[in-house]
C-alpha cells in the first residue's frame, strides 16, 4: 500500500508564467505520490506577500511556472505508505514549508524549519493555489476544531511567523513589544502580543490605521514617522517585530529598544539595513530574524489561537478570482489577509 | 566614620588636554570620598583600545581633560562608610565601569552594565593613568590570589567584554565559535573559548598571526580575505565575535553562520554596517552587540580565568612612558595587551 486513495494524476491550479502578468489556468502531474507525502483537496489559501513576490519575481530566483499559496487549508484526500498521525479526511493546514529532511542538524534538533534542504511549498514545488497540493506529513497540520478553516489559513504562514519569535526568544507577558506595519502578518502579531499578556504597541505611518490597531489589541499607536512620538517610547521595547518589506527608519526604530532589545525581521527587505554599533553594544541588543516555526510551533500556534479566539480579518475571493486578489494585495488595500476559496 | 585611611586630596596622573597629543602629567582633587566609593591605589593598568578612542576624540564626544584607564589593578587605601565587601589593603581590579544607580531595571535585573546611569570610569570621570582612582564599591572586583596582579587588568575591560557573550547569550562547549580580529580583546577570546569547550575558529587577515592564533587556543586559522578559505566554513559557526573595530565584509562574515548563529560585536564600529535581511530571517540569525559585564560576570570570569591559568599576553611599560605606549598602541603594534606599571 501506497495510499489509502488514489492520489492525483493531473491537478488543475493558477499559475504565473512570467512575472508580473496575470496568473492563468495550468495543470501538471504531480507524479507518484512519496511515500512520506500527504495530498491535500484545497478548500481555503490564504494570500501572502510572498507569493506575490515570487509570481512578480521580486527576490530574483522565481523559476516559472508558479503555482503560488502556503496558507492552504483542506482535507487529507491521499496518504503515502510512511505518513503519521494523518487520516483521511482529517481537516488540515499547510504553510510555508512542504518538507524537510529530517536529518540535519536541524531537523534532529527540533528546528526543521531551519532544515537548510527544507522543500518550500511554492518555491520549485507547487502550492495551494491549485485543487490539490502535496507535502511531506510533518509539514501537514491538524487543524483544531474550534478554528474556521475558512478564515484559519493565514495562520500557517502569516500567523506562524509573529508567533514564533514570541516562543523561541523568550519573551514574557512582562515584556513590551512593538509591532511594525498592521497588515497580514502585523495584524496577527498585535492580537498574539496582546494574549500573550504583553504591553503592546503599535508602530504605523498610516493614521487611518490607529483606531484599527487599537481594536486589534495595541495599548497604544505611535506614528513611526513623528520623531516626538517615537522620542516618547525611547528605551521601552523589549522586541521589535517588522513585518513589513520595506525601508524604514532603522536608527529611529533601534531608539525604542529597551537594555536587551531585540529588533526582529520577519519581513525580506529589498536592499540592505545599516545598523550601528553603539546601540547594539551600549544596550546588549540585538536585530535577529525568523522564517516561519518548526511544526511544534504551528501546532502550538494553532492551540493557543483557538483557545484565545485568535483569527486572521480575512476578505474572501473565489479561487478563479485570483487575479483581482492579486491586484487588491498589490494595491495594499487588504484588510487585512485575503483568503482564496477553491472553486475549480 | 566616612573613611578609614584619609582619601586623596590630590591625585597625580596623566592626561590628554586635547585630541591626538602627547599626554602630560595632570593632578586634580578628587573632593571628599562618597559614601558608596572606594579608593584604589593604581599599582598596574591595561591599556585599552578605548582608552585611545576617548584620548584622541575617536567617538567625538570626549571631555578634556582625559585621564584614561580602565584596566586597573591595585590595593584599597579608603573605603567610603556604606563600601561592602571590600577591606583596606586588598587586592582588587576596576574595569569600564566605575558606577551604576543601583536601583533602575538593569541594576536590579543583575545587569548593572546597562545601567542608563552608569559611570564609565573614563568618561566624565578619571581613570586609571594616575596614582589612584576611585569606584563603586559593586565596580571594585576582588582579584584572585592564583591571578598574577600584573597581568590581571586586561581581564577587567578586555577579558569580561569577550567572555560576558559566552555567559550571557548560551554560548555551550558544543558550540563552534569564530573570532575575528587577533588582538587585546581576541587573544582573550581564542583562551576563554578553547577553555569554554567551544571548536574555535581564528580569523585574521594577517598572516603573521596565523601560528600565535594556534597558540592562543584556535583549532584553525581562516583568512577573512580569503573567498576559499571563508566558503569552507560557510554555515559553520554559531558565533562569531568581532573584537575588531574597523569595517569587514560583513556579507561574508555572516556567511560563516549555522542556523541561529548571531554575529555578536563588541568593538565599535566607526560606520553602520550592512545587514541583509535574507540570511538573518532564512537561518533564523542575528546581529547583535554587548557592553562590559556585570560585576557577577566580573567575579565569575576571573574565577574562570584562574581555574584555567587564562591571562593575557603583556607588554610592560613603566606608565610614566605612557606616551610611548600609546604610539605602540597606535602602530598596531601591541602583542597582545599592554600594562602599564605605576611609578610615580
Amino acid at each position: 500500500m501506497t495510499t489509502a486513495t488514489p492520489a492525483s494524476t493531473h491537478v488543475r491550479a493558477w499559475a504565473a508564467q512570467e512575472a508580473a502578468k496575470p496568473v492563468v489556468p495550468f495543470s501538471y502531474d504531480p507524479g507518484p505520490l512519496g511515500a512520506e507525502e500527504v495530498e491535500v483537496q484545497v478548500e481555503h489559501c490564504g494570500l501572502c506577500h510572498s507569493d506575490l513576490s515570487l509570481i512578480d519575481n521580486e527576490w530574483g530566483f522565481s523559476g516559472y511556472p508558479v503555482v503560488g499559496g502556503h496558507e492552504v487549508v483542506g482535507t487529507v484526500v491521499a496518504l503515502g505508505a510512511a505518513t503519521k498521525g494523518l487520516k483521511l479526511g482529517q481537516k488540515v493546514g499547510i504553510g510555508w514549508m512542504a518538507g524537510s529532511c529530517m536529518a540535519c542538524k536541524s531537523c534532529l534538533g527540533g528546528e526543521p524549519q531551519l532544515c537548510r534542504a527544507g522543500q518550500p511549498t511554492i518555491v520549485g514545488h507547487h502550492g495551494g493555489f491549485a485543487e490539490r497540493v502535496r507535502a511531506h506529513w510533518l509539514w501537514t497540520c491538524p487543524i483544531p476544531e474550534k478554528l474556521d478553516p475558512a478564515k484559519a489559513g493565514p495562520l500557517l504562514c502569516g500567523g506562524v511567523t509573529v508567533f514564533s519569535p514570541f516562543l523561541n526568544f523568550d519573551i514574557k507577558p512582562t515584556h513590551r513589544v512593538g509591532v511594525v506595519g498592521i497588515g497580514g502578518l502585523g495584524h496577527l502579531a498585535l492580537k498574539f502580543a496582546r494574549a500573550w499578556g504583553c504591553e503592546v504597541t503599535a508602530f504605523t505611518s498610516s493614521d487611518s490605521k490607529r483606531d484599527e490597531a487599537l481594536a486589534l489589541g495595541a495599548h497604544q499607536v505611535v506614528s513611526s514617522v513623528d520623531a516626538k512620538a517615537m522620542k516618547a517610547v525611547a528605551g521601552r521595547l523589549d522586541m521589535v517585530l517588522v513585518t513589513v518589506n520595506v525601508m524604514l527608519n532603522w536608527k529611529a526604530l533601534m531608539s525604542t529598544l529597551a537594555p536587551n532589545g531585540r529588533l526582529h525581521l520577519v519581513g525580506i527587505l529589498p536592499q540592505p539595513m545599516e545598523v550601528e554599533a553603539f546601540p547594539l553594544i551600549g544596550g546588549q541588543r540585538s536585530v535577529s530574524g525568523s522564517p516561519t516555526g518548526s511544526r511544534q510551533d504551528i501546532d502550538t500556534m494553532l492551540e493557543f489561537a483557538a483557545r484565545h479566539g485568535i483569527e486572521p480579518q480575512t476578505e474572501h475571493f473565489p479561487m478563479s478570482r485570483i487575479n483581482d486578489a492579486l491586484d487588491h494585495l498589490r494595491a495594499g488595500k487588504a484588510r487585512y489577509r485575503v483568503v482564496l476559496d477553491a472553486d475549480f
